[in-house]
C-alpha cells in the first residue's frame, strides 16, 4: 500500500509548525507494509491543494493522510467533513502566508457543500486511544488552509474518480510552542509522531 | 543539598497520579549535586501532612518539593500560596481517599490565612520556559489536598522555625489518562520528568 | 414575508430549553413587517425533521429558522452548514429523548455529505454584534439533533426544489442553567430574545 | 447598617468597567434597610487602596463590598482571599493604567502572606444561586489590582482593628464587551446588577 503524508509549512506568525517534521521524520523511519511518501504543502489558499495533486499524480498513492496544526487543540482530531468555503473573518484569524484574506468565498465554485474524509477516522480514533493518544472525532476542520486542502483533494479525487482515500488529522501544538502559554494545550513531539505511526497502521490491520 | 520530592497516590476515581512515579523515577536516575529523596503521600486530609512531618523529621532535607496533579491544567504550575481553608464544596470535587468532605473548615484554627511558598518559583518557571516547557506561576492551589499539603508544610516549618524552603508544583494530567477526554489538556510522563528535573536543578544553579 | 421559527424541547436531564420559549414569546410579540409562527420540535432523530417538514406544508413560509441550545456556547452562532451524519459517541453525548444512539449513520442514505444553511448568515453576524450581543459563525452544527434538523430540512426543500430559505441558531444555555456550573457561560433569557428578533428583522431590511 | 460599596474605572484598554456603573446604579435604586454608598476607584497599584481608605474613614461603613471585573469569567466569584503580591507579569498582563507593571511585589512588606475576606462569601454565594445566577468562591483574586484592593483594604482594617467586614466580588464583562470575542463568556448589566443587589441583601437576613 502507498501512502502520502503530508504536513505544513509555519503560519501566522509561528516559527514552527510541527506537521512538516512529522510527516518527514515517519517517512525517513518507515511503517512496515507500508510504502510512505511525504511532502510539505504551503499554507497559501492558492497553492496548498494543487501542490497536493501534483504529488498525487506523481505518486499515485492508495491514500492520502495531510495533517494540519491546530494550536489550541489538546487531542489528535480526525476531520469527518472538509466544506467548500474560504473564511478569514473569525475571530484572531490572520490571512495565509501570501496575506489572502478570503472572505465566505466558495473553494470551488460549483463543488458540492460539504466532502466527507474517506479515511477509516473511528476505527483510527480507537487504535489511537487504545494507544494511550487523546483522540477524537472533529466535525469542523475550519474555513482556512486545512479546510481547504481537504475540501481541495476531495473534490479531485472525487472529479476523476480515483479510488485513493484521503481525510485530514489535526495535531495540538508541541510543547515548545506554549512554554509561556499556560492555558494552551500541547502534546509532546514524541506522542505525535507515535499518534501519526498508529494512524498509518490503522490502514493494514 | 538534601531535597525531598513527594508526590501522591490517585484520587478522585482515576487509576494513576503521575505525580507519585515522578518523584520516584527522579530520585532512582538521581541528580548531580543533589541527595534526592522522594515519598508518596495519602490523598486524605487527616494524614497526608502528617506523613510529609515524619518524612522531613526523618531526613531533615534543605528543600521539600510537594508535587500534585491538576487535571485541567496544561502547564506546570507553581504554586505561591497555600491558604488556611479546607473546602471540598466546589463543583465536581469529591471527598477525599477516606470520604471525608470538609466545607469552608480551617487547616489550623489559629494559624495565619496564608503562607506563600518558599522555592524560587519565578526563577524555576523560567527555567523551565527555557527547557521548552510549558510553566507558570499559580496563584491558587485549591482548597483540596495539594494545598492543604502545602499549607500544612509551610506551617510546620515556621512553627518549628526551621530552615527548611519548602513549596508544591501541580502537573498536568498525562496523555494516558484523557485518551477520551479530548479537551482536557496533558503532558508527556518524560515532559514532566524533565520538568521535574529542571525544577530540582533550579535549586543548585 | 412569512417566517417560521422553532425550538426544542428539553433534553440531556436539563428540565429547561429557552429555545421553545424563544420561539412562542417572540411570535406573540411579533415583529413588524413578518407573518411570524413558532413551533417547538421533539429532540429526537425519528421524528424531529418530519414534524418540522409538516408544519412547513402548514404554513409554506419563506423563511425556516430553526434554533436550538448549545450548552457550553458563549455566543449565539449561527451554524454554516448541516452534515449528513447522526452521531452521538462523542464525549459526555447522551441519546436523544427516546433513547436513540446512532453512531456514524447518514441521516439521508444517498443524500450529499453537507448542505449550506441558506439564511444570510454573516449579515445576521453583524446586526446581532451592532446590537451588542455576542456572536459568530459556527461552521458545525454537532451531529445531534440540531445539525439533524438542520440537514434534514434543507435537504427535503432542497428535494422538493422550494424557495424557502432555511437554517439553524445555537443559543447558549441561560443563567439558571448554570448556577451551580460556574465555568459554563450563559446568556440572560432577555439578550437571547433580543437576539432571535434581531435576526428575524435581519431578513427584512 | 451602612454599606458602601465600590468599582473601578476601566482598564486593559477596554472603554468600559461595568463595575462602576453597578456600584452606583445599585446606590441609586437603593437597598431596603441599608445606607448604601458607592464609589469608583482608580485602576492604579498606587491611589486605590488609599482612595478606599479616605472613603471608609469618611463613612465609616460596616461594610465594603469591592467590585471588579473579571473578563473571562462566567460566574459572578466572589472572593476568598487577598494575598499579598503584586504581579503582572501574568499571560497578557498589562500594567495600571499608569504604567506600572511589578513583578512579585510584596503590598504591605511586613505585611501577612494572604488575609481572608470577612465577608459571609458562602451564604451570598447560596443567595446568589437561589436567585437564579451563576456564582461560585474563588480562591484567587489574581495579582492585579482587584487583589491589591482586597489585601489592602483588609490590611487596614487589620491595623486599625476596625469592625469594618470587607471582601471583593468579581463580575464578568457585560455582552456589549464581548461582541466579536465568541468564546469569551458574559452576563447582562441587569443580571449583574441583581447579583449586587442579592449580595448587599445578603448582609441585612
Amino acid at each position: 500500500m502507498r501512502v502520502l503524508v503530508t504536513g505544513f509549512e509555519p503560519f501566522g506568525g509561528m516559527d514552527i509548525n510541527p506537521t512538516a517534521q512529522l510527516a518527514e521524520v515517519l517517512s525517513k523511519e518507515g511503517v512496515s507494509g507500508i510504502e510512505l511518501h511525504s511532502a510539505t504543502l504551503p499554507v497559501v489558499y492558492g497553492t496548498c491543494v494543487q501542490q497536493l495533486i501534483t504529488k498525487i499524480e506523481e505518486l499515485s498513492p492508495d491514500v492520502v493522510i495531510a495533517c494540519g496544526l491546530a494550536f489550541g487543540r489538546a487531542a489528535v482530531t480526525l476531520e469527518r467533513i472538509g466544506i467548500n468555503i474560504k473564511d478569514t473573518a473569525g475571530e484572531g484569524q490572520k490571512g495565509d502566508n501570501q496575506g489572502d484574506k478570503p472572505v465566505d468565498e466558495k473553494i470551488i465554485p460549483e463543488g458540492p457543500d460539504g466532502l466527507f474524509s474517506t479515511l477509516p477516522i473511528r476505527k483510527m480514533m480507537n487504535d489511537l486511544q487504545e494507544e494511550g493518544i487523546p483522540a477524537s472525532i472533529s466535525n469542523s476542520a475550519g474555513t482556512y488552509i486545512c479546510n481547504n486542502t481537504l475540501y481541495g483533494v476531495l473534490h479531485y479525487i472525487a472529479e476523476k474518480k480515483l479510488q485513493t482515500k484521503a481525510g485530514f488529522i489535526h495535531f495540538p501544538a508541541t510543547p515548545d510552542m506554549t512554554v509561556n502559554k499556560p492555558n494552551v494545550p500541547s502534546m509532546a513531539f514524541e506522542t505525535q509522531l507515535k499518534a501519526l505511526r498508529t494512524i498509518v497502521q490503522s490502514l493494514t490491520v
